[in-house]
């Protein structure tokens, strides 16, 4: 039974680059265990730090969110800071904020947003190595920007998802996509996905299909059937976890917000 | 005696994280010694690659010059692509051209650019720890601006500069500043440096100075004694070098192209 006192949203951003993803697990270090000890530690208790949902390894955050309840009530402009220098400086908690007790990071979220970045130079800028997915074949963006049209919506996304690894496949694959815009940037473009939700690598394979549509090795009428297949293997490959962030976890303001 | 047939130059885009800087050294890896390498493993001879100077350990370069000299004719299309294979990702070359015999990286340089970038928010943004100086103290970036015109001009920066430890004292640390600007940037601003060239550690040390006067722990008047003092101890401390970007280096097109 849930017999808490407070709860405690945090809103985090990370450089995924040196960790095997969000959630832990015993391959390596990852953020979700990193930033639980660091709690554990200043708080000398064992709080459970939930999050949003894992990102993959490689896969960054500007705008993760996390949740975790305690029984004492904390000085949180105190704790953000010893926080934060806990922390590695690859992993930075932006905000604290008390919360009401029915709020949970991952059943709580309304809506997430991700972009994808693509560096299209044909010279790799050594600073978009680790952040943008450098493409070498020539792309069409009009392509890219209709074939992203195909997506909008409502739509069984079973094509479009991975089999959990961790055995809580997704019973239901019905997602709807707000939004998938294709925003030109220095060196290439930004793919910025909203939707109420999304399945195990949805966006890195819907990124793979629409860079094969754009590249002339898939015509943008075959989406439909790659949706209407709902099997993986139509799909194209996932693209590569270092371009993808995290950006923006949405809740309804009553439940994310102590009145 | 320089009896070589062919001269090229290159353009370089580097992220300084993993190296000890531009210069080959004993205590690490450098980005000269790796460029250098790769060139004579693909020429199967050895050339000698000169820098338009040298760059210290963090420091990034966007617009890196060097030149090398050989007895036979490159097919250019192909070394670029070559080369960039070998490369590690974080060094890249973006240009090779072929230029007159007479071209000297360093000698022939008539200005450089430098950038540096200052971090201001309260919590540090991961994806700039390793591209800017994270700033904690409150500064002022209106008395940022007028203490940067004080370095404008032509100027004795003995004070502004340290030894170099290869020996090679600057003779004449006479340099013209053309241009000093404070911009505006996401989560802080960017000093941008336009000079004839720059003593060692000048930028960085500057940038000390700066920072001092904004955070209002020296007055801006205090400046022009320092100037006039021709003693590093007086300025502040070199500001740290991950912020720092060479961006630029300007040639005479007589110089730098082949007609």
């Amino acid at each position: 039974m849930d017999h808490f006192k407070h709860n405690y949203k945090l809103l985090i951003a990370y450089d995924g680059t040196n960790y095997c993803g969000w959630q832990i697990q015993p391959n390596g270090p990852t953020i979700q265990e990193i930033l639980q000890k660091s709690i554990n530690t200043l708080l000398r208790s064992q709080v459970q730090l939930i999050g949003s949902g894992r990102t993959d390894a490689g896969v960054h955050a500007l705008g993760q969110t996390a949740h975790f309840k305690c029984n004492h009530s904390i000085d949180l402009y105190r704790f953000h800071g010893s926080l934060n220098a806990l922390l590695p400086r690859d992993i930075r908690v932006i905000e604290i904020v008390p919360v009401p007790l029915q709020f949970h990071a991952q059943y709580s979220a309304l809506r997430k947003t991700y972009h994808y970045h693509l560096h299209l130079d044909r010279v790799l800028n050594p600073f978009k190595r680790l952040y943008s997915l450098h493409v070498l074949e020539k792309i069409d963006t009009h392509r890219l920007r209709e074939a992203a049209k195909q997506f909008l919506g409502t739509h069984d996304f079973t094509s479009f998802a991975n089999e959990a690894h961790t055995g809580t496949a997704a019973h239901d694959a019905i997602r709807t996509i707000h939004r998938l815009d294709v925003i030109p940037q220095e060196g290439g473009v930004r793919l910025e996905f909203e939707a109420d939700g999304f399945l195990y690598k949805m966006v890195r394979n819907i990124v793979g299909t629409l860079l094969e549509v754009a590249a002339f090795k898939c015509d943008i009428e075959e989406i439909a059937s790659i949706f209407e297949a709902k099997d993986r293997r139509r799909a194209g490959k996932a693209a590569l976890p270092h371009g993808l962030f995290l950006m923006h976890v949405e809740y309804s303001s009553e439940i994310s917000h102590l009145h």
